[in-house]
Order: structure tokens, then sequence, then C-alpha cells
């Protein structure tokens, strides 16, 4: 077996895929290949080169991931299966010297944003070296490129290098949601605590979008998350990524797809796992109220 | 087999009984029972007095025929298995004097209401003596309490008078659609042309009406009656009627009855039974769309 | 100045006059000119034969008094000022047998079926005779046609009767609303606790009637009616009656208006006026709420 | 006056800046400051530094531009005035050395997906350096770090570099939409094809958001995007970024906003300004249409 992850060795990707091992979702041989971005990772999996590929989804700073969303739209035939949410924390790590000798610090541009203001206060004027990855940051600190890196601190077991600093990022308690993406196939079953995604492009109608959402308000099933990104047909035209609370076998979840089904131009469903982090989900219907609603119908039809 | 309907005999309600009969709805030789309002025809059927009651439920003058809603509403366990559209007209009926010797008219008040133009021009102050039916308005003419009677022609015939003027009402093409009435059982097979119907009560919530008939409209099933009646439970209290078209095995009106029944308090299905007026019945979404969409979604939830 | 209402004199109609007079709101020296229905009525308004009509709209029992609705569909150029809500109770009136004795009984039709359970009980297989108001009925005992009338305690007096039983509705505290019925003009300033009443037809279009009072629902507006009525232009047409808590002058009210004038093929405004019953009228955002955002809108409009 | 641009100098928001001056939209002589980040330059011109920023905010290709919507949600009080659209082409260049004879090339991340299929074409193997802005890699070209930049052709003349291929972008015709920032101000006067942006975070309710949504819709306001961002406040909450086709001015933006002022927990105007480019706005009612509805309105309330 084999997975697919944001290289190289050290990154928050590796990380989440050892954390999916821990938990026994993916075995503790497999192998683990490093992709340069989540496209290449997702394309692996279509191409069947891997078996899986773990990408970041969602970060609680900076929501979606969205190269790894665009890079599921692209790759049709492919489907998420778990997730697990990692804490972020930064570390500043270096061959040895303090913060105050370090001249040039690498990272990855997002990174750089998060723990700026704690560089301001720290590091002022130090020169800012963009890279690939957090990892490849570190990677080049070892190669004697630039003399800091900002990374995750397993990074500097990895790479052979000593923690400067931990926890610099300037929003603390940040969060990112890791997923499991594989071929297409059966959904796992359903936990009462799962998610599910999907994508979809709308007839260009006045009301369309509110239209689509509707069946999922209607229903009582919770959006958590909503964005139109380009479709590259033109200006004007837009695909819509829309995550929600709850399982395709789920009543209200499975009737609100058909229904997008109808209403919508294309469709794509991006699978339904289980939630990691347990939120409350809210239900319109309890399960008994929605079984009474059947039972209703089914002695409606029959005259009972 | 015995069927109620509303008398005595010669109302347009006989007619309609006929008209059942000679379309083999109904047996040409049930037995018909005068009753002496749609409450009694429909209380009969319930006690299971009778087999069915003819009723009327609305005219294209007047509209919905409340009191029959109302006796619908009363009588738990009854449905509507078929439906006839007769063209009203109104002749004016006496034992041989003419429209000038006439002194006084009877009828029905809401025919009255209906003919009041032509009496204006053809017969200026005629007195008006209000009748529990048209038919009984014919009666009366027989028994020489009144001069004329406002009727259905063929009351003439019934009642041994002669038809003075025919045609006599102000809106001409008026037509009235009858049901027959039955305990609850199971409806009629789906024809592609049926009218449904039901009537609900809601929780006392802001917006509760628009959502529930947005499970309609959501679903493309048009509405062709929509009324608030007093619930008796106290003011600002509401019933609601509405008369949809499609069948309950259609399956837009399978989910938004479901969903209706899931969001509101009460609800009584009153039946679906082949509409007898061929209306154009626009569809949102074709049977080949529907059927997709439930393949597409099996096709999702086995991963195929 | 003339006020038209339903006669003849003793109606529940007289009595709703003689309450607009004791209020105030009305001249005590006006004169009462008593028509034979509501249409009469409401034409003699817009005739200018008389100056204001008084006729029912609404009976906690049987709901909206469609002939008077109709009326003001077809006069074009009327409006609603005021209203009073009496308690409809009826009494069994004589000219001295009693009960027991009665062979004969009439009052309108409606009522009868009002009072139905009482008769069964109390005189089983009285004859019942219609009449085309319940004075009408007082007056018909008073000039010996029949023997017993069910109609208002008054008409007792009126038509020197004696009263044989009274509060004989089968459903107890009934209560019927009366309207003042002027020709257009500037609505009464608003109290806070108003009532409003509409007419429209609309385009026909799917989902049109649900859009249309979503206008209202969206802004917190509650209606208290709704009714499909034929537009007698053909089946499948309809006009739409629709009562709502609160004054045009309201800014929830007259956007949801003017946002229905924009949706609608036609749109009638039957006017504002003050609510007789004080309920509590549910709002979906404070006085101060909405001033907030008139003022935002202003500030953002001009930069502040 | 000062504006600040995304530096360094060569950048495609210096090439958009210029074409402000070009147009007459800024003075000619504005001094252009050059900032790290969009966070930085929104900033400054909150804190006065300087009059204006100008930034990139959406791109055919990627969508839109999460970093300056982040940082116009931190800089409360700033406010959009002016746009351009820009074709993006990137071109590869030199100090003089061909595409065989490069080694590494450097570019923003963002550029470098837009490119790779070219690369794996016609420079498969090279090594990529990644840097913060397309013209920083120029610069990195010039000061001999790097082989090639892929950057704007204008780069090559402000770092004296050699242009060895032109128009290298995967997918053509991409074009990037870049914005005037001011603090807040009176928005410039409506022409009739305008934009508005605003940013809401809604009371945690079911349906807020499809009800958020409907208050456009159901107005025929036309959304261009929609993005759910975190509020960084935890997990399940949202800050909900929306642009649309109209003015604040236009009737149905001005009470769509004011509806969903009351609606929101939050709600920021990020301005309403002249569209570059000239798209088909969609309008469910025309202006005079919309005119007589305020007509409509005024006479009701003056009972006319």
């Amino acid at each position: 077996m084999r997975i697919a992850f944001l290289g190289p060795r050290g990154t928050f990707t590796e990380a989440a895929l050892h954390e999916f091992q821990r938990r026994g979702v993916i075995d503790a041989n497999a192998e683990a290949v490093a992709a340069a971005n989540p496209r290449e990772a997702v394309h692996w999996v279509r191409e069947q080169q891997v078996d899986l590929a773990c990408v970041a989804i969602e970060n609680s700073v900076d929501g979606p991931v969205t190269p790894t969303f665009d890079a599921l739209a692209e790759a049709d035939g492919v489907q998420i299966y778990a997730e697990v949410d990692l804490a972020i924390e930064f570390a500043l790590m270096s061959k040895g010297i303090g913060l105050e000798q370090a001249k040039k610090i690498s990272t990855h541009p997002v990174a750089y944003q998060q723990i700026r203001q704690y560089l301001d206060a720290h590091a002022p004027g130090i020169e800012f070296v963009a890279a690939s990855s957090n990892a490849a940051a570190a990677r080049a600190v070892a190669e004697g490129e630039v003399d800091l890196a900002a990374a995750p601190a397993h990074a500097a077991q990895v790479y052979g290098l000593s923690v400067v600093a931990d926890q610099v990022a300037d929003v603390p308690d940040a969060r990112t949601r890791f997923v499991l993406v594989g071929r297409r196939g059966k959904p796992a079953a359903a936990t009462g605590s799962d998610r599910s995604s999907v994508m979809f492009t709308l007839h260009n109608k006045p009301g369309a979008l509110v239209s689509a959402l509707g069946e999922f308000a209607m229903r009582g099933v919770d959006l958590t998350r909503i964005e139109s990104r380009p479709t590259r047909r033109g200006l004007g035209t837009y695909r819509f990524h829309v995550d929600i609370l709850g399982h395709i076998n789920d009543q209200p979840v499975s009737e609100a797809l058909r229904a997008l089904y109808l209403a919508s131009e294309t469709l794509t469903f991006l699978g339904s796992w289980p939630a990691a982090s347990i939120e409350a989900i809210p239900q319109l219907y309890s399960p008994s109220a929605l079984q009474a609603s059947r039972d209703w119908l089914d002695a409606m039809k029959e005259g009972k």
C-alpha cells in the first residue's frame, strides 16, 4: 500500500499520515510517497500510482485549503474517506545559532503570514526566503542555505536541527484538518457524526444558488463551508464547493443531494466520512420523526 | 350500494351523480339518497350509512365550496376518489305563468347572487324567497308557495314545471366540480393527470406557512387552491386547505407530502384522484430526470 | 352622513353599526340604510349613494365572509377604515309559543348550520325555512309566516317577539368582525396594533405564490388569512386575498407591499386600520433595530 | 498622494497601478510605495501612511485573492473605490541564457502552479525556488541567485533581463482584477454597471445563510462571489464574503443590504464602485417598474 503526502519529510501532512496510522485507519507499514503539492498527490490516486493521498483541506485560521479542493475538482473519480484534526504549532529551528544571530528565515509563504507578529517582536528586520513547504525550509537550513526555518517541531528531528523557539504562531490553537483521498468507492458506514462534501455548477438562472442551498436548509442539513470558484470556462461562471454535516445515507442528506442533483448542471460527490472533531449536529427532525413521516406516507399510499 | 347527494331530486349534485353513473365510475343501479347538506352526506359516509357521497367542491365563479371542505375536515377518515366537471346553467321555471306575471322567485341564496343582473333587467322588483337548494325552490313552485324558481333545467322535469327562460346566469360558462367521497382506502392508480388535496395545521412560527408551501414550490408541484380556515380553537389559529396537481405516488408529490408531514402540526390527506378536466400540468423535472436522480443517489451510496 | 348595512333592522350588522356609533367612530346621527347584501352595500359606497358601508368580514367559526371580499374585489376604489368585533349569540324567538309547539323555524342558512345540534336536541323534526338574513327571519315570525326565528336577541325587540331560548349556538364564544368601508383615502394613522388587507393576482410562474408570500415572511409580517378565489377569467387563474398584521406605514409592511407590487400582476390595497381585538403581534425586528438599519444604510451611502 | 502596491517594482500590481494612472483615476504624479503583501498595503491605508492601496482581488483562474479579503476584513474602516482588469501573461526571463541551459527557476508559488505544464514540456527537471512575488523572482535573476524567473514581461525591463519565452501560462486568457482601497467615504456615483462587496457574520440559526442570501435573490441582485471564511473565534463560526452586481444607491441593492443588516450579526460594507469589465447585469425589474412601485406605495399611503 502506497500513500502520497505533501513532502518532503517533516511536513504537517506527514504528521497527519502518521496519525492515521496510529489510529489504525491505514496500515502501519504503508509506504509514504512525497508529492510536491496536493494536486500531484490527488493525481497519483486517480492514476493508480498510489492507493491514497493524505492532504490538508481546512485550517482554522486560513480556512479551506483551496489547492486541495481544486485538485479534487480536477481529478474526477476520487473521494474522501477519513479525516484527522491536528494542532498546528510552528517552531523556529536552526543549526545552532540563536534568534538574534539569524539573518535569513525561510518557510512557506502562508506560514510566514502566521508568524510575522512574532518575528516583528523577536527578530525585527530578518530577511524572508520563501519555501515550497515548511519542511523544505527546514531542509534548506540543514543544507546551509538559510539560518532559520519555521516548521513543525518534528522537522527539527528529521533534519537534525535545534528548536530555537516553539509555538510562535500569532494566533494560538490553530488546527488543520487532513483527509485521506482514494478512488471512488462505497462510503464508510454512517456514524451519526459524519461530514460530506459536494461540488456543483448551476444553470445560470436568478436565485439558482439560494434555491440550491435551500435544499439543505429546508431539510435541516447544516453547511460548514461554501465557496464559489471560477470554472475557468469564462468570467461569471462558478463552481460551488459545499461541506455539510451528515452522511449520504442519512435521510435528509440523501434527499437534499438528490434534489441538488435535479437542480444542478453538474454535481460531484466527494464522499461521506466520520468527522474527526465531534461537533453537535443540530437536526431539524429526530430519526423517529423522520421514520414516522415515512410510515405516514406509506400508509396513505396504501389507504391504511 | 348507496350514494348520498345534496337533495332533493333535481339538484346539480344529482346530475353529477348521474354523470358518474354514465361514465361507469359508480354502478347504474346504485341507490341515490338525498342529504340536506354536504356535511350530512359526508357524515353518512363516515358512519357507514352510505358507501359514497357525491358533493360539490369548487365552482368556477364562486370558488371552493367551503361547507364541503369543512365537512371533510370534520369527518376524519374519508377520502376523495373521483371527480366530474359540470356546466352550471340556471333556468327559470314556473307552473305556467310568464316572467312578467311572477311576483315571488325562490332559489338558493348563492344562485340568487348569480342571476341578479338578469332579474334586474327582466323582472325588476320581483320578491326573493331563499331556499335550501335550487331543487327545493323548484319543489316550492310545484307546491304553490312561490311563482318562479331558478334551478337546473332538469328540475323542471322532476317537478312538472315549464321552463320560462334558460341560461340566465350573469357569468356564462360557469362550471362546478363534484367529487365522490368514500372511506379511507388506497387511492386510484396515478394517470398522469391527477389532483390531490390536503389539510394541515402548522406550529405557530414566523414563516411557517411560506416554508410549508415551499415544500411544493421547490419540487415543482403546482397548487390550485389555498385557503385558511379558522380551527375553532380560538382566534389566530388556522387550518390550511391546499389542492395540488399530481398524485401521491408521483415522486415530487410524495416527497413534498412527506416534508409537509414533518413540518406540520397535523396533516390530513384527502386523496389523489384523476382530474376531470385535463389541464396542462407544468413539471419542473421530467420522469427520466427524476429517475436519473434516483440512479445517481444509489450509485453514490454504493460507490459505483 | 349615510351608512349602508345588511338589513333589515335587527341584524348583527346593524348592531355593529351601533357599536361604531357608540365608540364615536361614526356620528350618532348618521342615517342607517338597509342593503340586501354586502355587494349592494359596497356598491352604494362606490357610487357615492352612501358615505360608508358596515359589513361583516370574518367569523371565528366560519372564517372569512367571502361575499364581502368578493364585493370589495369588484368595487375598485374602496377601502377599509375601521373594525369592531362582536360576540355572536343566537336567540330563538317567537310570537309567544314555546319550542315544543313550533313547527317551522327560519334563519339564514349559515346561521342554521350553527344551531343544528341544538335543534336536534331540543326541537327534533322542526322544519327549516331559509331566510336572506337572520333579521328577515325574525320579521317573518312577526308576519306569521313561520313560528320561530334564530336571530340576534335584539331582533326580538325590533319585531316585538319573545325570546324562547338564548345562546343556542353549537360552538360558544363565536365572534364576528365587522368593518367600515369607504371610498379610497388616506389610511388612519398607525396605532401599533393595525391590520391591513390586499388582493393580488400573479403571473403564472412556478413558485409565484410562495415567492409572493415570502415577501411578508422574510420581513416578519404575519398573515392572518389567505384565500385563493377564482378570477372568473377561466379555470386555473386565481386572485389571492391576504390579511396581515401591521400598517402600510410600518416599514416592514411598506417594503413587503412594494415588493409584492413588483412581483404581482395586479395588486389592490384594501386599507390599513386599527385592529379591534388586541392580539400580540410578533415582530421579527424591533422598531429600534429597524431604525438602526436605516441609519446604517444612510451612513454607508454617505460614507460616514 | 501616496499609493501602496505589492512590490517590488515590476509586479502585475504595479502595472495595475499604472493603468489606474493612465485612465486618470489616480494622479500621474502619485508616489508608488511598495508593500510586502496585501495586508501591509491595506494596513497602511488604515493607518493613514498612504492614501490608497492597489491590490489584486480576483483572478479568472484562481478565483478570489483570499489574503486581500482577509486584509480588508481585518482593517475596519476601509473601502473599495475603483477597479481595473488586466490580462495576466507570464514571460520567462533570464540574464541571457536559454531555457535549455537554465537549472533554477523562481516565481511566486501561485504563478508556478500556472506554468507547470509548460515547464514539464519545455524545461523538464528544472528546479523551483519559491519567491514572495513574481517581480522578486526577476530581481533574484538579476542578482544571480537563480537562472530564470516567471514574471510579467515588463519586469524584464525593470531588472534589465531578456525575455526567453512569452505567454507561457497553461490556461490562456487569464485576467486579474485589481482594486483601489481607501479609507471609508462616500461611494462613487452609480454608473449602471457597478459592483459592491460586503462581509457578514450570522447568528447561529438553521437556514440563516440561505435566508441571508435570499435577501439578494428575491430582489434580483446577482451574486458574483460567495465564500465562507473562518472567524478565528473558533471552529464552526464563519464570516461570509459576498460580491454583488449593483450599487448601494440602486433600490434593490439598498433594500437587500438593509435587510441583510437586520438579519446579520455583523455587516461590513466594502464599497460600491464602477465595474471594469462590462457584464450584462440581469435585472429582475426595470428602473421604471421600480419607480412605479414607489409611486404606488406613496399613493396608497396618501390615499390617492
